[in-house]
């Protein structure tokens, strides 16, 4: 469908039916034309977004990729980029200035009213992941002792139509925070009820300097569709909207995972990060792993003595590191998302050592029956199938005690768990299986 | 600070404080009272829910754990019973009717009113991960040719102020979505303007069967705070709202990183599933791999000869099978995210791959180098480190093309990508690693 309407949309500018593209245009949501922004050929989007009408075109504008939006600053005159900076929400128009070389921001700035540009210059000077960079400055702030007519009347003041609002805000003279109300309560209430009197008063709110990810944890926690940031001094500066919570939560959840692979986590998307970054953000770990890899290597080599006279033990060795692996990946993975999602804490640590371990015993025991079974079936040697379950079973009651315990130690040293994921535990893994392997069939053949 | 209110809570409750209690309990978060719960002795539940005022009790009630809410319906009184759900949000009433034993749920059914037991049932009858499943029934409908007072006098008579709404759906005589308008921009609007001139007319809504995951994702590109649900004929039949979308894209998270964990993913909570639930949603997998291993060691039983008389080529068989599994988990994780933020798509395969490609290309390098000059420096064998780091550059090649293409071929043949990752890539480039490592050395070593 969206390429279907992609080549309508093309046709008729090449015949500049323009009346025609505005109207398709204009019963778009700003998410579909931003991304038929993306498939159209770039030289034709200036053009297209100067057939938006003027809301849509900001809303469509803050949904854009950087380089578009830079492409269309500056093409922009001055009035024109004043139209579309006027009509932002001040943390959108926060995020895009941070994005743009100094003297695009220059120009930005020189083109906002003084307010926005303190708001803007405001969000800017919080800390990257913090909820001050995270919030937005338009929200409504209601007095306790107003009637709900007059708070209305307040509302249809200072809020334009385009401005998304939930919930508003109560504060005292000091803009510190005494309750909150949702709109459609205001809209239930008698209007000549008093705001203290209808408003929530359990007062929930994040400070400026709260990192982003606990924001939206409790925003979720809470059900909020938006949570009040508070300054150093108690007052409210600004609110976080859902929508930016879900952002973090996927944004945080990428890097959780490109972590647990070994990656170095970026904010780019993948065809926007250049080749070079790409394996820049690989290849440390991939070091760090291949050396730590030649330990086993080294292990192995100490038994060069057992294989080169049993041949055949060298053949199991791909099987018992993958199997040890794959426990050590379970375990670990599961702990890591379950700490994410505080669904484990520090303080469950034996709890979780317990329960990883009984389930390390049933895996063990199937395993090991399984393997045995097979060994004795194809290869006919009790005495090799012997070593390998007994094997088994020491490597995967470890490599899930290491898989569960390293993110929780991780944790408890104020390091990512994530980084404890697969490869690393992996890693460590494998050599503990080779000593195992080699420790086990040294002491049965008596090597 | 959870630890000492919860230990406050029970000294006053041992002292029958029980008024104290209840204005603890009321300055409160129902999320914060839920969590409290989880830590109070069972038996003390009860009492301290009745402490609590009647919709701050529907309200925590619906954040429970399911034992819990069983215990306290057990002990309801079908007055109590009846209270409490007749303030539950009908998509929560659905959610615990859907969790309980049957006798639980026909002693529920009985004492909801029949509006209510309508709608639940109706909820319930929708497919487990659908929009219908997830949705509420509690939404604002308004008709178009309605004046803004008379909307709202209709809202003040329909909805009561416990039910969360941000957004008012229009709609025709057969239930047809026309259009929304935001609870604010009534506020907004004048008394007299006519709800079809102010509204938004661009109908964004999905289907009662569509895969709530979509849903969810649909929610997080258009910022909606609520999706309309419609049924085959077009009626709107209910909202999904944006806390259910949150927990939606936290699920399907959890479950993604479990399949790339080679875990079958369930749903309940880490220590609510069972040792031998755990056992079992691990060990298919693990005997799966394990037996795909054997492979590998097959592979390796036929170069016996060559390890047999140069048992130093086995030292490094670690180094080059944890070096090909980490690139290949790199390239799939990266992938199989990307794919599931819909970053790539199908179209992109040959792209994806020539990035991917290209990336090997440096890796490869990068490691080739580090490892021969490395081995030179210690083993001082010149035809080991061409060896190693030949091999090396093909394992990393092979390595991140599987690693990108298995997930995008998993897709194409709508199998779940995740079940693609780490372990599964590490298995087959286990076996490639070891192939190419040995098709090098015979070839230099001249075996």
């Amino acid at each position: 469908m969206n390429e279907v309407m992609t080549d309508k949309i093309e046709t008729m500018l090449g015949n500049k039916e323009y009346a025609s593209v505005r109207d398709i245009l204009s019963s778009m949501n700003e998410a579909d034309i931003a991304a038929l922004f993306l498939d159209v050929p770039p030289d034709s989007i200036p053009l297209l977004f100067r057939l938006l009408p003027k809301d849509l075109a900001a809303d469509t504008f803050a949904l854009m990729e950087t380089d578009n939006q830079e492409m269309l600053i500056r093409g922009f005159s001055d009035s024109e980029l004043k139209a579309v900076f006027d009509e932002l929400y001040v943390d959108d128009a926060a995020d895009i200035v941070e994005e743009m070389p100094a003297n695009v921001v220059k120009r930005i700035l020189k083109n906002t009213d003084p307010e926005m540009r303190a708001q803007i210059n405001e969000i800017l000077h919080y800390p990257e992941d913090s909820a001050g960079s995270l919030m937005t400055t338009d929200y409504i702030s209601l007095r306790p002792e107003m009637t709900v007519s007059e708070a209305i009347k307040r509302i249809r003041r200072t809020i334009s139509e385009a401005e998304t609002a939930y919930i508003c805000y109560v504060t005292d003279d000091n803009r510190r925070l005494l309750g909150s109300l949702s709109v459609k309560n205001l809209l239930l209430a008698e209007p000549d009820a008093v705001i203290s009197d209808i408003m929530d008063k359990t007062i929930i709110s994040v400070h400026t300097h709260t990192d982003r990810e606990d924001v939206a944890k409790d925003m979720n926690k809470y059900d909020f569709a938006a949570m009040p940031v508070a300054d150093d001094e108690g007052r409210l500066v600004g609110i976080v909207t859902f929508d930016d919570a879900i952002d973090v939560i996927q944004e945080e959840t990428t890097e959780d995972i490109e972590r647990m692979a070994a990656i170095n986590p970026t904010e780019e998307s993948y065809f926007r990060t250049s080749d070079l970054r790409h394996a820049r953000n690989r290849i440390l770990w991939l070091l760090i792993l291949m050396v730590s890899a030649v330990i086993t290597g080294g292990i192995l080599k100490k038994y060069e003595d057992a294989y080169a006279s049993n041949t055949i033990l060298v053949s199991f060795i791909p099987m018992l590191m993958s199997t040890g692996g794959n426990c050590g990946s379970q375990s670990s993975t599961m702990i890591i998302r379950c700490m994410s999602l505080d669904e484990i804490r520090l303080r469950d640590f034996f709890k979780v050592v317990f329960t990883e371990g009984r389930i390390a015993l049933i895996l063990s025991a199937v395993l090991a029956a399984a393997v045995s079974l097979w060994i004795y079936l194809t290869v006919g040697d009790g005495q090799i199938a012997l070593i390998i379950s007994l094997s088994i079973v020491g490597i995967v009651i470890i490599s899930q005690l290491i898989g569960c315990t390293l993110p929780m130690l991780a944790k408890r040293c104020s390091l990512d768990p994530a980084a404890m994921a697969s490869p690393l535990i992996t890693t460590i893994v494998d050599a503990a299986s080779v000593l195992i392997y080699f420790f086990v069939a040294s002491k049965i053949l008596m090597l």
